[in-house]
């Protein structure tokens, strides 16, 4: 896939890395030691055993190209994955022991949702950094008055602070949702081919909690293979936060049009050129957000289209997910990466905001505007 | 739109009635009555005009076909209806203090929360009626072995009651965020033309929580036109309620095929005939809950679309909100209303399950299964 | 469902009627009569037992309230309504000989192509008067110059008529991929219960012509019951020309911004006031093409996610298709019927154009813009 | 991006190859070279002016990641490759003459247009491969006589060649209207920074043909930065080609159930296998077409929704349309390389067939199938 037409979607280098194949087998890897570590903790291996399995798992060699040939042939990466780490151990019976009980979509799964741990911790950084710029400028913009706009006509007058604090408002919820369904769907899967953790001689409940604990996932009563509510609730919380960064670069872009010229996404040397026109100044900030926000309710739609899976371990609905939704981690990591430094560097003419307002003729009192401000900062802290 | 197509997707009379005309004028009606009420309790009204105007509000009589032709004429419903509510006053002077302070938006926004929150009721109904049958299922069929299938493929046994109770975990989950989301969506929106509660001289925030408290929704601290993330979590979380229901429509789907006759809906007097063949008998009920699982992505993509609005108060992205909200309160609560009777007389031919499993040459133990189930339905009491 | 809502989408009385219920049983009975006549003139039946079915068919009394529930019951219209058709003849001999070699979703697929049929007229009709009207502001306005704006940014000059042609050359695309569609689109369904055209005596693809040619429909070698790329086609097809208004509707509500001030939508009496502000001129012409241009993608997303239908008729694929396609219908219907007005009586302010013009320092000369406004229009003639 | 999630989302090393980075990077200095020998054939350039460039586009040395990470921050590819392509020239006065008159969008989207030209060669191998084998499995099997099955019931018999002869027909109709749309879709883009064409002395029109006859792509009128309607009906086009292939994943998935047993895909060494159980064989091409019948109808709702762009070139919508329109070939060309072999090789059980209608008891004359299947493969030759 082009890296460049994948950056001009924003994105980033430390989100594709999350995403990308080295960390994919990594957490597979990760996956098979874990399980051998928790057959041995609960008698079903020896720790030698568990041992030197981890060890072979900390040490295969894989060209990641090589494996992913195999995994498109065999329609699972775990199968080809499994295969190499048994030959490198160079002893059969030992090899014999590795993956025990488990079945491919436990590990494609796991893996998953590895990935998807590891790529909440950006986005929750520049959520973080998000809210506190919002809250910064909303703070210092309180009382700036200047006009509200609703159906695209003047209304009446609000303060920029008020718009700000709205914008604070529908990320502060987004990203309350976000932690909320992430809190939940960061599940280990570990339910073998028919989802009965048959195989573990009655230790498959203990088995699973060793798993989850060691591998930092939540551990569910039952195996999910079937039942993705979980992952549709992420997925539409990722979509969620991408539409109220978008809310905001919406609003950013029609204030930066040149006959309103309110409001302007900060100079960033390189950024926001024309090829044709030297005086153009586009704001390419808004641009990749929106186009983020463009992206995200089409994949969405996939996901939740992909909920009736067929009976045990379904064909064709879970194995959509997987790339669906790292576009959603990146595709919401690069909305937030434009947005964050956006709003810490927004341009705010204060000046124009009057002028406009004295052109609308829709003079009036400000007050309620900042006091809802400060009732909504308030409320916040 | 036709009742034959809407009555074939599901859509029960209670919900379509919610939904209805007459609700939406009754709401929006409520909306300024609340509104008149908390004004003359903070001191901007009397008490009696108040109650002149809750007279007026109750008594209106309205010709809703008229209605909607000039709400479509104007663009929005509010304006024609507060204009017929002025002229039924007869005094100028009262009539001019009719929706003083409020939006059309205001009017629009609180009338589709009221008829959501009206909306959950048959839903919650519905999902805890479908819960129970699914937990009795599970429980009486715990240890009733079976074919696992994965990949539409044999894999290895279960019992009928994992997977049952599979369900019911994606169905408890899908009520969990649906409880979730619709406690902090369901909210009243008052905010005035821009957005800023001005023309309450000071009281629009208490103006707001008597409003709410009188309507039964919950108050925020701000306004929301143009902030919809709540409205995108509710339709969301009603999606994949939908989506996991219709996982379970599928799987019976499956289990009724001739060749594997091991589960089916109860025989309904006049339903699953074919206008064709005498002997079919059509799996009706998975039928109604397929058909709202295939329409309701789409319908959360919409809504998820429409988030980035302009400005204070945008341009066809919430007035696209309320039809789609609408299709999914009918959808949800039509899967709902035809799984959960098919739930609770389901026939289960245990026989065929057996006769499947030995054909199938996959023998083994299914206590690992059971044990799984009996977990699972503990875990929840 | 609401009027209320459905009216202020833009639905028209017309599309309403169209996709209403007394059309749908008219077409379905309409099926039934053309398939009797053609049986008579196959043989298949005589002439006077054909015309006894056809009398029949046009004076059935019918109470749709009814046959909705009963529809909702069965799970298909068809059941219910030849019963009732069977019951009217009174001759039990006559009654059996009714939808011979016929199948429910015959009836249901043939009503939908019916209703399609007649749905198209009127958008063609829409389609018609706007590109008249976007032809001749385009020629009358081919050399004004004003902004062009890239990015949401003043850009180079261009001329309004560029900006109007480029209009009307998406509409053009869109309305020949419409028609184009429609064109395959609008054929028949008559396959029986398993898609054989079984029990026609080896008459089937002559009474298939027959019946085609009777109902003003395309008569396809094969029946399609679980082949739908053409709906699909036509779908996409429909939500492109909803998409091509919408880019218009955007570009006007953007000119009419106050501080742009360029365009606007003419006035109507009663359409576009604010409840709350008496001053304002909303652009509600715009708002529902708008709303038209958020929720149609999701509902083409929902008949694509329906193509892969199972065997020989599929299970809450193809039912999931009706109300959508209606709703495809309405809400293009009403996004062409509110923007074509808005195009003939657009007012366009060219001094103001000037005005903006001269305030970006962007001058130029615009006759290359104006050249190619003429050429498109020559193009095109 | 993971290749290992790529590649067993069915992607080909040659598609992804027509969508990397290279291949773009090629095309786009192509139109560079392109402009400037079209501008020199109508006297805007010398003829040694252009050689320069062009040697200049074709030796140009690049590293991808630098200049991804350039487009990245300016927000569009042509920027610092412009810019890279001036600097490798040395000579000031001539580097001027480059993308002279060009914007960026210009080299985007002609590039995107030659990538999607590059891409529909295999995707139309694949569909005459495709449909080669239906029609033979067609001939072949057109009398061999099996259960109908619908609603997911039995219902009466067909034949096989009936249900293959209907999977063809599918991919016939879906197979013309991508020919279609790529017809009209793949066009030159030129028109400079606001879609006039300016700064071309009046020879713009002239310049456009010569450079899309030397891409081999159509030459349009009007430039289309904003109308996009085109780029739609290719994306819908694709999506309805992947819908029509997972139909028939669908069907055999089904047919391949271990209690129906009738056909299945074709054995391929080291696919298919399972990594927890050893005698099970998934239909693991079947699962690729799935997984891409799941994941296309999300990304045509995402190119619908963007349609309606502001102004002469818009913010956010057409950005979004690349990696969209990468997916949609990546997507659809992986299923018709997994489906085409299945269908060649695909197995089928005629015993078993013969079995399952016997044991369904609806027995019957299957001449009309097999008439409906000779009338089928005649009309198509």
């Amino acid at each position: 896939m082009s890296r460049l037409i994948r950056d001009l979607s924003g994105g980033s280098a430390e989100m594709l890395e999350i995403f990308g194949d080295a960390a994919l087998v990594k957490h597979a890897l990760a996956f098979e030691a874990a399980l051998a570590e928790a057959q041995a903790a609960e008698g079903l291996l020896t720790a030698d055993e568990a041992s030197r399995i981890a060890i072979a798992c900390a040490q295969l060699p894989l060209d990641t190209e090589i494996l992913a040939a195999e995994a498109a042939l065999a329609g699972t990466m775990a199968i080809p994955l499994v295969h190499h780490l048994r030959r490198s151990l160079g002893d059969q019976a030992l090899a014999a022991k590795i993956h025990q009980g488990a079945t491919s979509q436990d590990v494609a799964d796991t893996a998953l949702m590895l990935q998807a741990k590891a790529g909440m911790a950006p986005i929750a950084r520049e959520l973080a950094r998000l809210r506190t710029g919002l809250a910064l400028l909303a703070e210092r913009t309180a009382a700036v008055p200047m006009a509200g706009r609703t159906l695209l006509q003047d209304a009446l007058p609000i303060t920029f602070g008020l718009k700000v604090v709205q914008w604070l408002t529908g990320i502060d919820q987004a990203a309350a949702r976000l932690a909320r369904e992430s809190e939940t769907a960061l599940m280990l899967q570990f339910g073998g081919a028919a989802g009965t953790r048959a195989g573990q001689k009655g230790k498959g409940a203990a088995v699973a909690r060793r798993m989850a604990e060691k591998l930092g996932l939540a551990s569910p009563v039952l195996p999910w293979h079937a039942q993705r509510e979980h992952i549709a609730g992420l997925a539409c919380a990722l979509v969620i936060v991408t539409g109220a960064a978008a809310k905001i670069a919406r609003d950013i872009s029609l204030l930066a049009q040149n006959e309103v010229g309110e409001a302007f996404e900060p100079r960033v040397e390189g950024r926001g050129g024309s090829s044709a026109m030297a005086h153009k100044r586009n704001p390419t900030a808004c641009q990749i957000v929106l186009t983020a926000g463009t992206r995200a309710p089409g994949l969405a739609a996939t996901i939740l289209a992909g909920l009736p899976q067929e009976q045990e371990r379904g064909l064709g609905g879970w194995q959509a997910e997987g790339p669906v939704l790292a576009d959603l981690f990146i595709l919401t990591h690069g909305a937030l990466l434009a947005l964050a430094p956006a709003i810490e560097g927004l341009e705010v003419d204060q000046a124009r905001m009057a002028e406009n307002l004295r052109s609308a003729k829709i003079g009036g009192d400000t007050g309620e505007a900042e006091a809802l401000v400060r009732a909504a900062l308030k409320a916040r802290s």
